[in-house]
């Protein structure tokens, strides 16, 4: 067997702190190709640079490890690196992360580190997202890496059916408060937002978004937010078929002609 | 019953054509706040605008219509309105578009117009995406127009349970041509892409994001392509719960410790 090949990207951009921890725990499974952003790109979701051309510009090149910045998405990234860059070389897995940050429960939505994920399983590819439930500045993110390393290495040796995505979240803490692993559902729930307004230079009002997560089912314990908020790393398979499947039926009665 | 007030957004810019056509059919409905993108936000998806402040900028204000402007996303014109500008207005429905260009199948992911309708789904409020299958700089959204406010009817109309968003992809072709309306699922399939490379003024690649559809269920008959491409709009009621429910206990055997 040769040597494994695994693509990481983020969307805090090339320079996080996260992706560092990423990099460094991935570097004993195989040979590591980074493709990150050049800036940051929290809350870019599943976006792609349609209206503009994208950059890329090597980083770092050393024995095991290639690094690119992309002007561009997360999911820029992972089709530039799979469409461009690696040019057909087979990858073993795909990592994006670790995010500076949550994205359980609805958070997958505007996750740049998700959109990448899930753009990378789309290239038959398995694919894992993680982020470190933790939003300030000085995050420590060595739990993070040892958990993510584990989940690794347990989905290059199980090999479970394509496709195959997975949104991961991490508890903050010290490695020893990390109680376990549980596999979960992403919990219901809504951002209740508001803006902050204030008024720049010139006496124009701006806006800054913010706002606080409203868990709509905090009794249930299979969910994501469950799992985090009990000390374990939460980890939900993601699927990409949006449909809902129940209303089909009922909706086909009022519009279908 | 007072008059009715209806949000409408799009992805393609507050100037676009498929915005002054949704405009148009839907203000015999009730009374309009427009919050539109100041440029283009297509492939956008459900991004936010979180590391940069948004501007929002008055258009236009006439009897029963309100036009504004903001710098950011999709998701952020509908968070501007319904969390800032509304105030608390009860909305009957929110439309985005009508999009230039397909959204059905995987496009929803990437979608800004799909963006925006999901996120206005979030405030308990029937949501409607609506996409013309036309690229061309002179696509005719006569039809899509006409099939717009027939659904946006139906829907005020029969109130069916919330939360409610649709994705409605209509066919090229005059009024006469489209054939009817069907509510349907997510085609599967995935875009094959491919850079187009050139050389910028300084000499630099640069890379332009080009690529093609792959229907990865050609033969089915109960898809938007399908529908799409028998001359029906297309509807497909969407939900956003991306835990694939179907690996949780096999992957819990891998992972759960």
């Amino acid at each position: 067997m040769g040597k494994r090949l695994i693509f990481l990207t983020n969307d805090d951009g090339v320079g996080a702190k996260g992706l560092a921890r990423l990099i460094e725990v991935m570097r004993p499974l195989g040979d590591i190709v980074v493709v990150a952003p050049e800036t940051t790109q929290s809350g870019m979701a599943h976006a792609i640079t349609m209206s503009s051309p994208l950059f890329l510009r090597e980083v770092r090149r050393e024995a095991g490890l290639d690094v690119y910045a992309c002007s561009g998405t997360p999911v820029d990234c992972v089709k530039m690196a799979l469409d461009h860059l690696l040019d057909g070389r087979k990858l073993d897995l795909i990592c994006s992360g670790i995010n500076h940050g949550s994205n359980a429960a609805i958070n997958v939505l505007y996750s740049g580190t998700m959109g990448a994920a899930i753009e990378g399983s789309f290239y038959d590819v398995p694919s894992i997202g993680f982020s470190l439930d933790d939003h300030s500045l000085d995050a420590d993110f060595e739990a993070a890496g040892i958990v993510a390393r584990e989940i690794a290495e347990n989905i290059l040796t199980a090999r479970p059916e394509l496709p195959l995505c997975l949104n991961v979240n991490i508890p903050r803490g010290r490695p020893e408060e990390i109680r376990g692993t549980k596999v979960c559902r992403q919990c219901r729930g809504y951002w209740k937002e508001e803006f902050f307004i204030r008024k720049n230079p010139a006496g124009r009002d701006y806006f800054w978004l913010t706002g606080e997560f409203q868990n709509h089912e905090p009794a249930a314990t299979d969910t994501d937010e469950w799992a985090l908020a009990n000390g374990y790393a939460a980890v939900v398979p993601i699927q990409i078929d949006l449909t809902d499947h129940r209303q089909v039926a009922s909706l086909a009665k009022v519009l279908d002609k």
